[in-house]
């Protein structure tokens, strides 16, 4: 019987302990803990992370305060009004933290003033308009938000509480709170329960008012849902069900970091006021797994990777990431990379619970940088619903690239039909790219902040990402409810050593194709940064338009083969699933190996490949884009018609430019050119040609294709006079030609 | 009788005492200098700027030194051996450095090394092939590279002289310097005293390299000219005719920066050798005004604009700003704006000349910026060819807001056909852009890193600046030789107070059509940045198509009008001057007032104008781009047809957006309307209408557009029941409605 069951029933079977002390004056922390943080810091002098912290947000607070309070009333997202009510919540918030660390009164004044203004106004203002699924509130269009307003209004509220007078705490709790937790649990009560981001906030702003008010009964429905079986519905209910056995929420990175604010600040009112639960070590650790997995998601420049509906800058430095730091730290353990982290974003989340990541910050004396491990991480409860694989590079001396795959679930509403997709990340920016989603989040001129039809039409389009598309159809057809059922499958996940690799299948995405993609990489000595190696293995039933797409930012620089260029005229690529987006640029034909090289930044990326009888379109988006809502983007697909081939690719690094300075080297890159030597169903081997500093070399690369083997099984291939022979899912052989 | 005629006819008169001290052991300094900047800096502990950038350097240094030394054959630009050749020289430049304040004799060491390699090899080796019009050198393709090789490798040399065994000295000057001095004066003397930034680096390469070897007779040379008469060529002349009165350098500031390193250079190695010609006073300090006109028109990011051919990314962090900055301030004066900038920077000079910056940075307690005030700088011998003008925002508590516009001279062989034109610098970015050269300089496998065929048919174009194109016409034919004989004529510049202004005529540049532009930054206290009002008049002959650009960059969030996209298929807007590079994205029709709204970076910028009838073309470059050549760029144009014509806009940047932390407001401005109450030949009278605060509000702005009036004469406007009068060149008047 595992301990996630046991730490289950005992919740359910002896109900909660509802005695609320005097300690509940903190949601959150208690005043011990004030103290020591306090008492650690001032020990420094100021001089460490936690006063830095604490100095910028009273600093950017005061400004604030220097602009009289306003409540206002009802308005679209992105409206005034909309933003208003959330900057009141996070202006609290910050008082709160400024209050508690700093004391001064005039924080504690404007949490009380803000707060008998909205008890006085809030019962009489209206709901708003339902315009979508998503349930009304009164602040806000839609429940989610007035929920976040009340979880860091009921927070804020702890902080001041004991200075209040009966009065205020009358007006505040029965005219504000209460009505907002019975709106909550009650008017909007069948939706209390939904296994969701929005329901994981729904559960934590209901549990942590609940709790400052000391209204028992609806922190027992936040913990263990309405019907009180942790099982349907609450807290327990969420953190088992929206986190796979890895900790990766099925969303992705973007949704996942929303998600985890309400687990920290819930987990951590429970840890304080509930010790008895264990909430920590609920589920085999679910908490500090799925930390732990949202952490290691991102990449090496801190911003989360855009898997699935997602902003392309959203990153560790949000306040769910940083509370997530602070409590593996506080409740885990003490990782190295974590503090080096913390070190480099500079501040921390000001609460008690971070003072053991204050400390490790403080004595940190290793490059503050963000360098995670290579993972995998598996989905579905037991983590048999594929994975989501992210190999990095291990030469501390450089800096970090990154292979992501996408091998796992679609991703629900949100997800993108792009099983199989990569990105690449090396020396500082995503090279291989993902657009991200279709929306200007916040944005009132933009169809107010929402996502946009383009999110639909081109953002989660398989021709959107950085894999093949086949006869310009969207995997699944575009049904997310279908693409729900199914997953990738993973073959093999090698992380050690100078070759790391991963390879999956995704046989169920398109009809009657089967696919698996294996992406290596290598670190070796000739090479600055490491190659890739990716190779696409598809299997159709008849011939199909295969089209591999890689989207690129920056200046093509070089090619090796002519293209004719579209020069009066660009006609769309085609007519649906996101290539009516796209105008088509240039096109050529490969004779043998294709090269393209591009200059991003201050980097020279180049693509080589196998194709023979193949057309490389060049195309950028704009197409079918009414209301201007697409960013002009480009990317460039190799074309090939056949029934079974094998795309054999590498991406290689190399020079630098820098305009301001006017230097530049390395415009050629090393790698001469990437052959087949041999493709079946069984294994496929090929060879990559290279010069380095004069000398030529090469490497082969061999690589299982067969589901049913493991990395005992032998494999063997015979090509020309030469026999390769390896045990496992692959191998690499480097030699200097002669 | 003017001071630079004394100084002149001094050298003149009684030709160059040529005693060659031991001081010449350093080009450009002596050791006492040296003593004292590094007592200082000692004085310190190692804290002060001169003390960090020493460090910086020295890391640098010592990491490229793990390589070993390369003296390499012949290559094109942008190969291996042009770049090695380049790092060789920059690699003794700092080894120079170290040695001299650092003292160990692995640099010096360094040094010695590659000047005997080179001294070795250099005459074995051939000429390169000539490709163009410049002259071909043994190093490099051009002999401007080997001149600059051949000032650093003199100065570096000079700095280890006095170690030298008298076989070294021996097979370094007669093996290498001095062959090179003859190639220069002999060979290639016919180009030798052509007056252009090539000429000042053969001057100085050559002077300095003479007074370190002791041939007095090119010392001479390079002061005086191949004549002797310091008049046709030499130091002198071309300080004389280079730089206009103002300073400001015809080819733009970014062959500014170019050729202010020689200058400083050579102007140094003078005032140490030859203090008696007083060369920072001569030409009425000619020096000290051209570094400051150079500073002064770099952008409050560092940047220099790109007034043009020209990179938009080179800055003040170039070396020859650096000395520039360096050297105002120990020979003219101690201008706290570059003791801002140079702590901004962070680095110095690394010379024994900075230390009066480096005590005035180490002692500046105000806000490390670039700041500078608005200026007008005129060109011409007598300031009589037009200005280039500069319009900053005065308060000190914002980010500087700027605008600049170009009605001085066509700039030669790198001019760009685009008198009239303006860029809008503000919140960090440049916002009506310039698009700078059409070149990747250094990219080899772009043309070699040469110009482009993009930048005569695209950069230079009238269309790719912010002004109006007549006709689909280039100014001037684009016909250098006709538009160096043309320039603009200023009207106004008013920098004080919180209206600033400019005004400018530009009669000939189009046949038969003259034009004035006048442009305004308003600072009210209703905005957070300033309002720019621009109010370009235009008079035909006869009906004309009128084209008035604006280069942005970003996202466009809304308009207030309707347009048509071109969703299945993009057409090149037109056949020549430039329109041939771009496609057509929508167009809409303007009824009364039109604004655009686009996003860039963090900021909202809405363009409103007054244009009745006419047609808003959206477009984007990449037409007739058969290599991919030119950056993908947006802009719209708004087209009018008619004789006369006033365009009246307003410029308002607004609001905020960060998607990491999807924070926004302000998508909408505050400028609703932009009214011409009247127009004519004498007076141009707009209402803009705006909301504040809930407020309506508006500003009347009145502007002379008689060539004949002066800041004393009266204008009478008369519009329905209101007079408006003034005196002088303009005013504004700002009113809260009824």
């Amino acid at each position: 019987m595992s301990f996630c069951i046991i730490i289950y029933n005992y919740n359910y079977n002896n109900g909660l302990d509802m005695t609320l002390t005097e300690k509940t004056t903190f949601a959150t922390f208690n005043q011990a803990s004030i103290n020591e943080i306090v008492d650690y810091s001032n020990s420094l002098n100021g001089s460490g992370i936690f006063a830095h912290s604490l100095q910028l947000l009273k600093a950017e607070t005061d400004t604030l305060l220097k602009t009289p309070l306003d409540v206002p009333g009802q308005g679209e997202a992105g409206s005034y009004e909309h933003n208003k009510h959330k900057s009141n919540y996070e202006l609290m918030d910050a008082c709160a933290k400024l209050y508690l660390f700093n004391g001064s009164s005039e924080y504690r004044d404007t949490i009380r003033s803000l707060l008998l203004t909205y008890a006085e106004r809030y019962l009489n203002m209206p709901f708003h308009e339902q315009k979508n699924t998503n349930p009304p509130g009164r602040l806000f269009h839609q429940i989610l938000n007035e929920q976040m307003w009340l979880c860091y209004a009921a927070m804020s509220y702890s902080a001041i509480k004991s200075t209040l007078s009966a009065e205020d705490i009358d007006a505040i709790e029965n005219r504000l709170f209460k009505p907002m937790i019975e709106m909550f649990t009650v008017l909007y009560g069948h939706d209390f329960d939904r296994i969701h981001n929005h329901g994981i906030w729904a559960v934590a702003a209901v549990g942590i008012c609940a709790i400052t008010v000391g209204d028992t009964e609806s922190v027992r429905k936040s913990i263990f849902g309405m019907a009180g079986d942790g099982e349907k519905g609450g807290f327990l209910a969420q953190l088992a069900k929206l986190f796979s056995a890895s900790g990766y929420y099925i969303e992705g990175p973007y949704y996942h970091r929303f998600a985890i604010r309400p687990v920290c600040f819930f987990a951590e009112a429970i840890h304080e006021h509930y010790p008895e639960y264990d909430i920590y070590n609920y589920k085999d650790q679910v908490i500090g797994k799925t930390i732990k997995a949202l952490i290691y998601t991102s990449n090496p420049d801190g911003t989360f990777p855009a898997l699935n509906d997602a902003s392309r800058t959203m990153n560790i430095d949000d306040e769910g990431a940083k509370a997530a730091i602070s409590i593996y730290f506080a409740r885990y353990g003490k990782e190295e990379s974590f503090a080096a982290t913390a070190k480099k974003q500079g501040t921390v989340w000001l609460t008690p619970c971070s003072l053991e990541l204050c400390k490790a910050v403080d004595a940190f004396e290793g490059k503050a940088e963000v360098r995670w491990p290579s993972v995998e991480l598996f989905e579905g409860d037991h983590g048999e619903r594929g994975a989501q694989g992210f190999l990095r590079s291990a030469n501390p001396d450089k800096p970090v690239s990154q292979a992501i795959m996408a091998y796992g679930q679609h991703g629900m509403g949100h997800g993108h039909f792009d099983a199989l997709s990569i990105t690449l990340f090396g020396d500082g920016h995503e090279y291989l790219r993902e657009y991200g989603y279709g929306r200007w989040v916040n944005v009132e001129t933009k169809f107010g902040g929402r996502y946009l039809d383009e999110n639909k039409t081109w953002a989660r389009q398989t021709i959107a990402h950085n894999l093949v598309t086949v006869d310009e159809q969207c995997q699944n057809h575009f049904d997310h409810k279908l693409a729900d059922t199914r997953f990738g499958k993973p073959h093999f996940f090698l992380k050690d050593g100078n070759v790391q690799a991963m390879s999956a299948f995704a046989n169920e995405h398109y009809d009657e194709v089967e696919m698996q993609r294996s992406v290596f990489m290598l670190e070796l000595e000739d090479f600055d940064q490491p190659l890739i190696v990716d190779l696409f293995k598809i299997d159709g039933d008849k011939e199909h338009q295969y089209d591999y797409a890689v989207h690129y930012k920056g200046q093509v620089t070089n090619t090796n083969f002519e293209y004719q260029s579209k020069v009066y005229e660009r006609h769309v690529l085609g007519k649906a699933n996101g290539y009516q987006h796209l105008f088509e640029k240039a096109r050529g034909k490969t004779e043998d190996n294709a090269i393209v090289t591009w200059l991003q930044d201050q980097r020279f990326h180049s693509w080589i490949t196998s194709g023979k009888d193949g057309q490389i379109i060049f195309a950028q988006t704009g197409a079918n884009d009414p209301s201007m809502n697409l960013r002009s983007e480009d990317c460039f697909i190799l074309r090939q018609f056949g029934s079974d081939h094998l795309f054999a690719s590498v991406f290689e690094t190399h020079g630098f430019f820098d305009e301001g300075s006017e230097r530049c080297n390395g415009a050629y890159g090393q790698v001469k050119s990437i052959a087949v030597l041999s493709h079946s169903d069984d294994a496929s081997v090929v060879e990559i040609k290279y010069t380095a500093q004069g000398v030529n070399k090469k490497v082969v690369v061999c690589v299982s294709n067969d589901a049913g083997k493991d990395e005992n099984s032998s494999h063997e291939v015979k090509v020309a006079e030469t026999t390769y022979q390896w045990t496992g899912y692959m191998t690499t052989i480097l030699t200097t030609e002669g």
